[in-house]
């Protein structure tokens, strides 16, 4: 299929007006074939529009009509064939071994939500059957389960072309909930996009859903993401990408004359303590670990380690060396685009200029065809960085921060410091266990996943996963952006009060026709009532 | 026990500082005996850097010990006796037997959280095993719950002196999940907020919490409740009162460098369609229960029937006039304060200088010795509420707007303009219900509870629950302030990845030692692992 630059509205591909972007090959420079552009007031009216009217009828599909579409996403997905993957690859430059994986994780998780909402428990029904005789007046009959919320826009980020973009984890747990969707592509991969979007409006051709369910619009600039969430018909954003990104956009909500929803997630630094014992232990381990997973994906992920935290010592230092001489080993990675590129060199810069840190290795722009920073490693001291907040500012790429702690007491310090995080992991000996055991408590409060002896980065798409945190991090605590209670964000809760059988939702009615598990009377079931 | 005026700051009685205000005796307009002030910035600070100490512990309280400590706040509001209930009234004048009602309310909603969190299964534990054959690399084993989110600040509301104030829902929702509360106290009932929080201080020393786990601060103004919502350590809010304020508080959270969610119950006018046949069956009994609903406590409910759908027939004009002869046989009630008489006064008189709104009854403050205020019922025409959002706006007190619609097209589409409301509800006969099915499917998008064949007001404290929707009923659609599951405002998921028993909280061991339910593997099941 040919890349036509158009923004896909409810069904129908719309020409876009210069002025003009395209995407860049980061391993080249040279601009994609096809041109977009930035959608316009009219398009984003047409979008939302149609997406409260097709939300219209979806609201009420049940799960299985739900289920089909999602895995019919996922098929037209890889139907796509290699054309998707070398489009990607093109755009993004991360390398077909780990988009293959990265479009697996994609049909994964739409299909595990199928899964999940034909299973159907989700809802959370819970049921108080009416108490007539109660004095002095009888208890109605209360019956409440989770409805979908409406219209939700997605802001795909660079960093996931296919696994968080336009059918990405936020998409498909909104459409898990019976939620339309308006994705607002990404410019870093354009052409990707409007492969997955017609992937997509294949599906709803195929599973008869109405087209208004979804919706693409491109745009370079941040004008059409601001129309989008301004838009009275929308009632919740998922946002994956920068803290600055994201936090204009939840202001944008918040000041709506009616505010929505957004959940974010921002980025982090992912503080990682390493203990002497294991330090000592396992040093030639932990420097791979440690190495490979600040260069993995050229450390462009939200979970990159970027603060380690050591107890200073000449073991410490030997171990920083070794990190810092494993990841020079390393050739260093290509970015995503010229704007990755620029901001790691501003921001490894402005923290450079700080007195008390100091340069382990990297500290470049690479010499490289594309767009390239070296592996870097930076070093400070624990009262340095309880001096200055800013050095909790993430960067983003293949760059760390050690933190040389002069005590445990310190340690805590800069732990009760910290802001909120993605995830906190600890490297402990078994002797060490019960230590850690207190330092993952104080962990806990700054974080959204604690690890133990392993690395943030890679994300299960599980039901038990949590990928989210405090602010920063993310911006609702009591949210995930993956795993299956992601789709929690695009439901609200609704009570129905002494209704018949007849006008009850399947989920609530006394049969349970849906076999799913519910808790009535107090009590968690499966078993039909009366 | 004497009022003494002072705020409690984290277990100390705190002189309070002039200027000062007394509550007002709605009866007489007499000022009650003891002054109160405005708590200072010093009083909040001290009061928020004191929950967050405590938070450090109670965090980790087991649900035991913090079951024991509501149950024992229950105890001592009881033991606080009919002073409790003639200081409540006194500045309430709700009067005794509602006010028995409503404490009976408050400490069976604090019993319930201790049954809810006794029982355990509300963390929502999922624990998904590892799978170590997993290729290309082992799947690590994650698992999942909820926690406390930290200090809460809770912001009660002047018509619920007890159930909804400083040992109300939000404080023990809060309590339950091992938050320590900061009451900002309604001006309307000081002295009642002093006794309240007598009962939990003893509470706090009986049970052997920390005594930062609970504040109260006083105060008239709004600067209080800003400070409050600005301190960087608090992590929520719950708030109960008016769109207005809770709006402001909202805004203010949003604002803050690290933004918190506000979960504000802000009010609703709660439709009510009437059908034809139901009104034609049942018109004497459906005139004493609207008559009966708007009028209840003085309509000071957030539930209250504001606006009443009939389609106009000559039957239904004689419905209007036979509602508004019942509510004008019943003399008018008291009102809070001075603030809800001149607020209804203004707001009524805005509404009635509309051409297109008649008067039917009341429309004026009546003569009393108290604050006091005619029964009124107002009527207009679809088309002109169509024309003009406004006539949306809540007139707090025994006020309700008929709205008559030409056809079933007519009310569709005054159902589709609707803002955001707690509660909808119909009148159906039998024969009528399928056509109240597709009426329901149209008013769940803008409420939270369905009511068939019932009234709005009084809101069942059980775990099925929903008092909430979508803005401006409140600020959260998914979250719900009455039931058990407002609990969940108050928690957020953290996840362990690869943690060994002993470092797992006993919600997630694999004994399952606390025996609540899970889903492990995606089963849901009570067993224990392996």
């Amino acid at each position: 299929m040919p890349i036509t630059g158009k923004h896909l509205i409810a069904g129908e591909w719309t020409q876009a007006n210069p002025p003009w972007f395209s995407s860049i090959d980061p391993r080249t420079k040279a601009a994609g074939a096809a041109v977009f552009a930035d959608a316009g007031e009219a398009e984003v009216d047409r979008a939302v529009s149609a997406a409260a009217e097709a939300f219209a009828e979806t609201r009420n599909y049940p799960a299985e009509k739900r289920a089909e579409f999602l895995e019919t996403v996922a098929a037209e997905i890889e139907a796509l064939g290699d054309e998707l993957l070398q489009t990607c690859d093109a755009e993004s430059g991360l390398g077909l071994p780990r988009l293959t994986g990265e479009r697996g994780r994609t049909t994964g998780q739409l299909r595990a939500f199928a899964a999940h909402i034909r299973e159907g428990s989700y809802v959370d029904a819970i049921i108080d059957t009416a108490l007539p005789e109660r004095q002095p007046a009888p208890r109605p009959d209360i019956r409440r389960m989770l409805i979908p919320i409406g219209p939700v826009a997605v802001f795909a980020p660079n960093n996931f072309p296919l696994a968080f973009s336009v059918a990405g984890g936020d998409s498909a747990s909104a459409f898990a909930a019976g939620c339309p969707v308006i994705a607002k592509g990404h410019p870093s991969h354009p052409a990707t996009s409007e492969l997955v979007a017609q992937a997509i409006a294949r599906a709803i051709e195929k599973c008869g859903f109405p087209r208004g369910f979804f919706s693409l619009v491109q745009g370079a600039g941040i004008e059409v993401g601001q129309m989008l969430v301004k838009h009275p018909k929308l009632a919740a954003v998922g946002f994956t990408g920068s803290l600055r990104g994201g936090r204009a956009i939840f202001d944008t909500a918040a000041a709506r004359p009616t505010p929505i929803p957004v959940y974010g997630e921002m980025g982090s630094i992912n503080p990682v303590v390493i203990l002497p014992d294991a330090l000592a232990t396992r040093h030639d381990a932990l420097v791979s670990a440690i190495a490979g997973s600040v260069t993995l994906g050229s450390g462009q992920f939200c979970t990159n380690p970027g603060l380690i935290l050591l107890l200073d010592a000449p073991a410490a230092q030997a171990f920083v060396r070794d990190v810092a001489g494993a990841m020079q080993a390393q050739a260093p990675g290509i970015l995503l685009n010229a704007g990755v590129e620029t901001s790691l060199q501003q921001r490894v810069s402005h923290t450079l200029g700080k007195a008390a840190v100091m340069l382990v290795a990297g500290g470049e722009v690479a010499h490289s065809d594309g767009f390239c920073y070296a592996n870097t490693v930076l070093q400070t001291s624990a009262a340095a960085f309880l001096a200055d907040p800013d050095l909790q500012e993430e960067h983003f790429g293949p760059v760390t921060l050690f933190v040389m702690c002069e005590s445990r007491a310190q340690m805590n310090a800069v732990i009760a410091a910290l802001a909120g995080n993605l995830t906190a992991t600890i490297h402990a000996s078994d002797a060490e266990l019960e230590s850690a055991s207190d330092l993952f408590d104080r962990l806990r409060e700054i974080s959204g996943r604690l690890i133990l002896n392993g690395v943030p980065t890679g994300v299960e798409v599980v039901h038990a996963m949590q990928h989210g945190g405090p602010y920063p991090a993310a911006s609702m605590p009591n949210s995930t952006s993956v795993g299956m209670t992601a789709i929690q964000r695009f439901l609200r809760p609704v009570a129905y009060q002494n209704m018949p059988d007849a006008l009850l939702p399947d989920a609530l009615k006394n049969g349970n026709p849906l076999g799913i598990w519910r808790i009535v009377d107090n009590v968690h079931t499966r078993d039909a009532i009366g």
